[in-house]
């Protein structure tokens, strides 16, 4: 297949992932819903940093969560343990969620107004990069074990993100892992990206986390005031 | 797009790699050279296992090594600071390397007959598992820092994998990883899967993956001489 026949290919995917995703988009911001696409290699986190957030606020916030894996259960199953609505996709051979597949897990898991949802894709560096899902926020998480060097070698996942997590925080004093170089890495490849350093285990730095998600709910307030 | 048509694109472009891929295996055949595709998540440790693999095995054996990254030639000057033979693929947008990008790898990086040459892949558990590179075995790197629920969870990579290698095992004391667990997912979705458990970091187990490494070599010389 010619280089330009794949290119034309690659571009209706993405334009018709595009039309789900603005049509999310929409259901989301009618709601008042904040919903965030949890992006990041397999194994930083991400459920535990969920399971943890989910504990944290489940007094202030109602949430529910769409889990994106190729294969099994066991993610949106960790999430229910918790008391919280979740909503398995598995993608089979696909390397990333897509607005499509998002849209119809919204029909099941119906969540509420002023609510957040938390959609934790295929751990994936690199796919799920290209595919807005509607968020109003990709928030990429980065475990301190996977090396500073990372943003770098990735830089289509930390530039489409907002913010990023780095995550277990606690392994660093095992580690020969450079926090300011990662964090310099990632501001060259974006220089607007927010850090948070978190260890979702010892509950380190969650705290600053749970503010961002409150920060982030009130402009969705606000701008449904102004409108 | 419909489905059908999709699936005819992805057998299109799956066909074609394999032809590509058939080429570099009579290549490899051909001259003796054991070539391995070291395949994982990012920050797995594979540079790191590369570079230690080179510095015990360079009084025996001639390596060279091909670098697969979406951006930056990080890895391969790594590689050569060790003296060693690299050239490094960008893959741009893509998750993966393919058998085209590896032929012509190889005629930029002329490995020596009798020698080995290790395929560092994009590091990302799902999409280098449908690509063959005409490698001998594909090696899955797996750090001990990313849960044992992965091989459940992206079971393509696994079960296209010959061998796991368990890396980070230096962290273990620091981590609630369960290794027997681990393993126990990995051989249901890949009973015939062997495991090696290492620190490339503290160079614990490494001598058992060198042992593998010559294991391969005498079967590929063994082979040889049967023709």
């Amino acid at each position: 297949m010619s280089q330009s026949r794949m290119v034309e290919i690659e571009q209706n995917i993405l334009s018709k992932n595009d039309e789900y995703a603005a049509a999310n988009r929409t259901y989301f911001i009618e709601r008042e819903i904040l919903a965030l696409n949890l992006v990041s290699s397999p194994g930083s986190g991400k459920t535990t940093l969920l399971t943890r957030t989910i504990e944290g606020l489940k007094n202030s916030l109602s949430m529910s969560v769409i889990e994106g894996d190729q294969q099994t259960a066991n993610d949106a199953d960790r999430i229910r343990e918790t008391g919280t609505r979740a909503v398995q996709i598995n993608t089979g051979k696909g390397c990333h969620l897509d607005a499509h597949m998002v849209g119809h897990a919204l029909e099941t898991l119906e969540p509420e107004n002023n609510s957040a949802v938390f959609i934790e894709n295929v751990g994936n560096l690199v796919c799920p990069a290209a595919f807005d899902l509607g968020e109003a926020h990709k928030v990429a998480i980065f475990s301190v074990t996977e090396g500073e060097d990372k943003p770098l070698k990735y830089p289509d996942m930390f530039h489409a993100a907002d913010v990023m997590i780095l995550n277990k925080i606690d392994l660093l004093p095992y580690l020969d892992f450079k926090v300011g170089q990662c964090i310099d890495y990632s501001r060259r490849v974006n220089p607007d990206i927010e850090v948070l350093q978190v260890s979702a285990r010892s509950g380190e730095g969650m705290d600053a986390w749970f503010s961002w998600i409150e920060k982030e709910r009130k402009k969705i307030g606000q701008r449904q005031a102004a409108q």
